[in-house]
């Protein structure tokens, strides 16, 4: 299944966007269409040594920036890289779409392109964190600041159909960020979120708190936008932070440099682990199409591990699996 | 000044409460009335080897456990180590009060014996995260899960008043954590909260990422209790995850291992700095005296450090300069 990948979008576009494109056709076998400026895209693919032949190429006279007004640039830009790729998935022309660019341009044109899947009131951003071997899915990370219990309970279902169909999960386990394991615990709204996931058709576990989340007992963790985007950004903080220390305190003498050189294998994989770019994207659930945010500033690895999962999920039923349980009177 | 410490409260006491106030009196001289059973106290200071006439001894008839209802334990037991403990605060017999035990009903027995400080509508927790030299205020941490922007506006202006005379930071940088650097981002809530910190006295930097919290670009960052609590029990979580992944990391080939046995003293060094210990307490604020909660599973040292720090506070003029600022209009 072709996947559409916004040539134009991110930090390191389209140099590390095309990297990626390449890694993930020849590691992945992942047919992809890089969508973009022409000239560009043909440029860079020929300073990478590859033939344009191996990609289709799908022309965007248009490019969002990163920092331009997400609603009024998807409206005004018509022929945007994003508006394009969206429009493909929207005709089926691609099974995903996967981008680095504006992730608010990027949910804003899913919403205007795609539109809403039936009985989903808004749309999640999720992402997967590092505590376990398949990672935990958090959502939402900040497509909703504000929300309404209503919004929480379809998270919950999106999340699980994502984490068993695309994650490979079985039956997983759903919980509520919150904090203490009480059902009496946390805002008011949480509280009635709490009293309706266990009728909500998922593996509800009950609360966790942030101290937890790391030990691996849920794989679903749901929560507001405001709380999540705080959460998933704090987590990558503070692994930068001890990992900024270890590094000071390792060269703080010579012995501790020789040491830390016969460790630094080990080191480096357990930083690969933490980075965001393991997983590449994060899913936008709750528009008609598969569609992968990826961090701003991806390099090539990332935008394969977001092609793959891009992939994965355009191939797993997914998306039908979410309308039949939107479907679901809560 | 005298300062009172509630020896029944927490998992390990008396045991670990006692030897951390023989620590306090042995390396800071601070004075100490260990409030609780008598009985139970004596015998605790005979096995540790301590003489009785070291500390003064407040007898308690009863004790609130760690499950109990706070505010119900409270009421029904008059006779709590927490309340007599609160009682001598009120009535200006001890500086401070340190307990590790049951938060609620620490928070309940301030609010029913001290009471809040005129102009403040709800006190709030505050906790110092290690990301810099001096640390880092985070407040609310748990007081408060529902808020409205008077409460954030009135944390911004307690949490300063804490880092300068407590914390020793000179005009602290005041923060709000939010999802993004506009004026625009984040919740109705917050968005108010913004446009009102410009004006409330306090040196206000702007809104702070999650991913920014540990770089050291503010003194204080002023949260809801709800995010609070998720964002402090977070931080802990991954420093947990972390240390006892590079654990196992570290140990998983003989060469590794003898390696870090070479890195050990770099590697506890940063595990002591991320250890809640190390600050001891986390301070109630808005109520009419010093109240520092401690950690429920505190250490000896932790102990320590809480009575090191409500001493401080005791002596600092904490209290008057929070009366003075909320007096201020809003």
């Amino acid at each position: 299944m072709l996947i559409a990948l916004d040539a134009m979008g991110g930090d390191h576009a389209p140099a590390e966007i095309i990297a990626g494109a390449i890694l993930a056709r020849t590691e992945l076998q992942i047919d992809i269409a890089l969508v973009g400026a022409k000239e560009v895209i043909e440029a860079e693919l020929a300073r990478q040594g590859e033939t344009p032949a191996a990609f289709e190429i799908i022309h965007a006279s248009e490019a969002i920036g990163m920092d331009e007004h997400p609603a009024q640039a998807v409206r005004a830009k018509k022929d945007a890289s994003i508006n394009i790729a969206m429009g493909m998935v929207k005709r089926g022309v691609a099974g995903a779409f996967v981008s680095a660019g504006n992730t608010g341009a990027v949910m804003a044109s899913a919403l205007v392109t795609l539109g809403r899947i039936q009985g989903i009131e808004r749309p999640a951003l999720g992402t997967v964190a590092p505590f376990s071997e398949t990672g935990i899915l958090v959502l939402d990370v900040g497509a909703n600041a504000d929300v309404k219990p209503n919004y929480l309970v379809q998270f919950a279902q999106m999340g699980s159909v994502y984490a068993e169909r695309v994650m490979g999960v079985a039956n997983p386990r759903v919980a509520l960020l919150n904090i203490g394991a009480e059902d009496t615990k946390g805002t008011e709204l949480i509280q009635e979120v709490y009293g309706r996931l266990g009728k909500a058709g998922v593996n509800f576990v009950g609360n966790i708190e942030g101290g937890e989340v790391h030990k691996g007992k849920a794989d679903v963790i749901v929560t507001d936008g405001f709380t999540g985007n705080v959460a998933v950004k704090l987590t990558e903080g503070v692994a930068d932070f001890l990992f900024r220390e270890l590094r000071t305190a390792f060269t703080s003498k010579l012995q501790y440099k020789l040491a830390a050189m016969i460790l630094k294998p080990g080191l480096l994989k357990l930083r690969d682990r933490m980075d965001p770019g393991t997983y590449g994207g994060v899913p936008l659930l709750g528009v008609n199409g598969v569609v992968m945010i990826a961090h701003g500033n991806s390099d090539a690895r990332a935008i394969k591990n977001a092609l793959r999962f891009a992939s994965h999920a355009a191939n797993s039923g997914m998306l039908d699996s979410i309308r039949v349980h939107s479907q679901r009177k809560q």
